[in-house]
C-alpha cells in the first residue's frame, strides 16, 4: 500500500476533499502512483491528514467516478490502468462487459412526457419527471416584464441565427465555470432542442455511421436514424462505451453521454475518455458528440469534467440543454463546436434562421448572468438530493436481493434483481399495487433481457416516495 | 364578347366585387363561359350592373391573379384555358417561359437579417425589412403578463411535441377563415421555423428529389439540399412552375409558393394549380409543399386561395409562418399535413420534442383567438399598402424604361430594365447615390443574367421612399 502526505493549501481556498482529489489525480497522471497500487483506506488517510472520513470518502468517490481509482469490495481502493491506456489499448479480453451497472439516473434532453404522480392511489416513479414546484417563477416573470418594455421593440426584429450574442456569452461563462470548457461565444450555437441541433450537426458533418451506447436514450437514436444516419449500437462495459467495439464498428462518429450515461447512469472512466479521444483523432473527420444533458445534477463530489474541455484535437461536439436545469418547456439547447466545425458553420450561418424567440433568449441570458441560474441549480440540487437520499434509504430493505445503482447523480436510480426476477415481472407486480416503475430494456438498441428497473423520483413528494417504497417492499421481498 | 347579368344577393352579405368574382368564376368552372371568350370591359360591366368601375376592376383583378382570366393590353379580358387544362395538358410549345415577370414582392419565411434604413444618407430598399413600429407591443406584453401568473406553473412542464392544443385550434380557425383550409388541429404541427419543419417533413417522407421554382428563395433550397434531398430547379412561366418540366425532372416532391412566389411575386394560375395537383396525385407518394409564407399581405382583391384547400387527394403539405405576419423574432411556423402523413406523424410523434416554449405558444394562441391578430393584420395591410402605393407612384417616371411588377401584394416590387441595363450596373449606380437595391439573380438556382432589381419598402418611412426614388430617377433615367 502506498503512503503519502498531502500538502494542504494554507488559505483553504479549496475544500480539503478537492485538494485530496486533485493531489491524487495529479500523482496518478504523472505516474508517481502506479497502476494497481493500493491506496490507504479512507479512515487511515483521514486520520493521517487530520480531516473527517467523509472528506476522504468524497475525494475517493470522485476519483472512482472518473475512473482513476477502482473500489474493490472488502479490499480497498486501487489505482486504475490509466497509464497503460494512454499508450496501449487494453486487449478486449481484459475488459468485461458489465452492461447497465455503474450508473445513476437521468432525464433525457429531448423531453418525454412528464408523467406526474397521478391520481390518489397511484404512484408513478417516472424517470422523466421534474420538480417544478420550485421553479423561480416570480424572478422569471420579473425578467420577462423588464424585457418587454417599450424600448425593446428591436427584440421582435429578426435575430442572429446562431443565437443572441449576450446569451452565448452567458453560456460561455457558465461552461467555463462549471464544465471546464474554455470556448469563445463564436463556437456556441443556440437552438430549440436537441433534434434541431442534431439536424444542424448533420448539415455540417454530412451523413455518418454513428455509434451509440447500448443502452441509450432511444428517442435520440430514432431522431438520428431518421435524419439519415446509420446508427450502430456499441456495448458498454464499466468504463463506458467499448472503444475496441467502436473501432470495429466502422463508425465515424460516436454519440456518448460520458458524464452520466442514460439510462445506466455510468460515468465514463478517465482511461476510456482518453481512448475515445484517441479514436476520434486517429482518422480525420471523426467526431464525438458529447451529450451533457444533466451534468448539473451531481449530488456529491466535484462535477465530472467534460470531454470537450479535455479534447486537444478539436474532435468533440458538445451538446447542452436548459430543459432539465431550468424547465422542460424552456426550449433552449446549445452546441459548442470545435474550431474546424465553427469555421464551416460560419461559412453557412447566413442560411439559417434563429429557432428561439429573442425575448426568451434575453430572459435566459439575464437569468444566467445575474446569478439566478446558479442559485436555482443549488436549490434544485439540494431538493433532488434529499429525495434521492430518501429513496435510497427507503429501498435499503431490498439491498439483500437487489443491486441499487445510479446513485449520487441525476433523477433516477436503477434496481437490479439478484434473484432472477425479470423486468416485466417486476413491472407487472408493481402495477398491481398501483406503482408505476420503468423497464431498462426499453433503452436497448438490440433486443435485451433485463432484470433491471428504473425509479425516478424528481416529481414525487416525500410521502409518495415513502408510500411507493413500502408497496415495493411487499411485492419485491417475496 | 359574352354578356351576362349578375344576380346580386339582396342582403348584401357579400361585397359586390366578391359576388362578381364568384359568379364569373363559377361560370368559367362550369364551362358556361368558354376559354378564349372576351368579357365585357370593366366600364361596360360596371354600367350594366350599376356599380362603380373600381368594383368590377377588383373582381377582374382577382380573376386574373388566380388565372381564370387573362388581361390582354389594349384588347381586354379573356377567359383562360382552364377547361382544357382539366383534361388535357397543354403541349409545352404553347407555353412561353417568361421568367420572373407576373410578380409582386416578399419576405422569406426563414428570415434574412433585417437591413433597416441605415445611417443618415443611406437608403436601403431591403426586401427583408419589416415595419415593427406598429407591433402591438402593449397587447403582447399584457398577454405575456396574464399568462405568467402563479397558476400557470404547468406552462414550464414539458409540452405537446406537436404544439399546444389551443394554439393548434387557433391556427385551424385562422386557416379556415382566411385560407380556405378545412383541417383538424390534429393535422397541424407547430415548430420553430421552416428549417425545423422541413426536417420533420424529411423524417416523414424520406429523402427526395425535390423540384424548386427557379428563381426561388435560396435559403430554403440550401437547407433542403443540406438535409440530403436532391434539389432540381424547374423554370417558371407566367402560370407558375412549368408542370411539363416538372414531370420531365423526375422529381417526386415539389416545393412551391403558389400564392406569391419569391422573388418574382407571381401568383400561380388556376390551370397550373390543377396541373400541379394532377402531377402530385398521378403517382403514389408524390407531394407538393405549399409555402404560404406571406399570403396575409395582399392589398387588393380577395386572398389567393390555398392549394391545400383545393387538394382532394391529400398530396399537399402546407407550410405557414407567423414570422412576417406577427414579427420575425416570434419563431413560430406550422405545417398542415395531409391525412396520410398525419397518420405517419402520429406513429412517431412521441419521439419528438416541442421546439417552441409553451409560454410563447400560449401568448400566440390568445393573440389569434382574441381577434388581436386580425386587427394587427388589417392595420399592417393598410400601412404596407400605403407604402406600396407611394413607391409605385414615385417610380411612375421610370415606367417608360422599366417594367414594374410584383405589385398589389407582399413587401417588395420588381423593376426590370427595358433598355438593356444590367442588374449589376443598376446596383452599382444606386450604391454610388447611397441607395441599396437588390439583384434578382441571387435567387436563381442556375447562373442567370438579369436586368431586374428588387425594391423592398416595409421598413422605410414615407420620406425615405420619396428620397430614395428621387435618387433612382436621376441614376436610372440617364
Amino acid at each position: 500500500m502506498i503512503d503519502f502526505m498531502i500538502p494542504f493549501a494554507e488559505d483553504r481556498s479549496e475544500p480539503y476533499y478537492e485538494q485530496i482529489y486533485h493531489y491524487i489525480r495529479e500523482e496518478i497522471r504523472a505516474g508517481r502512483i502506479h497502476a494497481g497500487e493500493r491506496l490507504p483506506s479512507t479512515r487511515l488517510l483521514a486520520e493521517k491528514l487530520g480531516v473527517s472520513r467523509s472528506t476522504t470518502q468524497m475525494a475517493y468517490d470522485q476519483l472512482v467516478a472518473e475512473g482513476y481509482l477502482e473500489a474493490r469490495p472488502y479490499r480497498g481502493y486501487y489505482t486504475a490502468e490509466i497509464r497503460q491506456m494512454l499508450d496501449f489499448p487494453v486487449p478486449p479480453g481484459e475488459r468485461e462487459a458489465e452492461k447497465g451497472r455503474q450508473p445513476d439516473q437521468t432525464i433525457p434532453s429531448a423531453g418525454g412526457t412528464p408523467d406526474a404522480a397521478a391520481g390518489d392511489g397511484k404512484i408513478d416513479f417516472s424517470p422523466f419527471g421534474i420538480d417544478l414546484g420550485h421553479f423561480p417563477f416570480s424572478a422569471w416573470r420579473k425578467l420577462s416584464r423588464d424585457i418587454l418594455r417599450e424600448e425593446n421593440r428591436d427584440l421582435f426584429a429578426s435575430g442572429d441565427p446562431q443565437g443572441e450574442q449576450n446569451l452565448r456569452a452567458s453560456v460561455r461563462d457558465y461552461l467555463m465555470g462549471s464544465r471546464g470548457i474554455d470556448c469563445s461565444p463564436d463556437q456556441i450555437v443556440i437552438g430549440a432542442g436537441t433534434e434541431y441541433l442534431m439536424m444542424l450537426v448533420t448539415q455540417l458533418t454530412g451523413l455518418r455511421r454513428i455509434a451509440m451506447e447500448n443502452p441509450t436514450y432511444r428517442q435520440a437514436s430514432r431522431v438520428i436514424a431518421r435524419l439519415g444516419h446509420q446508427v450502430v449500437p456499441v456495448e458498454l462495459d464499466k468504463h463506458g462505451m467499448r472503444d475496441d467495439l467502436l473501432e470495429a464498428s466502422g463508425a465515424d462518429m460516436a454519440y456518448i453521454m460520458p458524464s452520466h450515461q442514460f439510462p445506466t447512469g455510468a460515468v465514463m472512466s478517465a482511461p476510456r475518455r482518453q481512448a475515445m479521444l484517441r479514436w476520434a483523432s486517429a482518422v480525420p473527420g471523426r467526431y464525438l458528440i458529447e451529450d451533457d444533458y444533466d451534468s448539473e445534477f451531481r449530488y456529491r463530489g466535484l462535477p465530472i469534467p467534460s470531454m470537450f474541455g479535455a479534447d486537444r484535437s478539436g474532435r468533440v461536439i458538445y451538446l447542452g440543454t436548459f430543459s432539465q436545469s431550468v424547465a422542460p418547456a424552456i426550449r433552449v439547447s446549445y452546441l459548442v463546436l470545435p474550431p474546424e466545425l465553427t469555421e464551416q458553420y460560419n461559412a453557412i450561418r447566413g442560411e439559417f434562421s434563429p429557432t428561439v424567440s429573442r425575448v426568451d433568449q434575453e430572459i435566459l441570458a439575464r437569468f444566467l448572468a445575474g446569478g439566478l441560474f446558479e442559485r436555482h441549480l443549488n436549490r434544485m440540487r439540494r431538493i433532488y438530493r434529499a429525495k434521492h437520499d430518501q429513496l435510497l434509504a427507503e429501498l435499503a430493505p431490498l439491498r439483500d436481493r437487489f443491486t441499487i445503482s445510479g446513485d449520487q447523480a441525476g433523477l433516477h436510480i436503477l434496481l437490479e434483481s439478484q434473484y432472477g426476477r425479470s423486468e416485466p415481472e417486476m413491472i407487472q407486480k408493481a402495477a398491481e399495487a398501483d406503482v408505476k416503475i420503468y423497464g431498462v430494456s426499453d433503452y436497448f438498441l438490440r433486443p435485451a433481457v433485463s432484470r433491471t428497473v428504473l425509479l425516478g423520483y424528481a416529481n414525487l413528494s416525500e410521502e409518495k416516495i415513502q408510500e411507493g417504497c413500502r408497496r415495493l417492499w411487499k411485492i419485491l421481498k417475496e
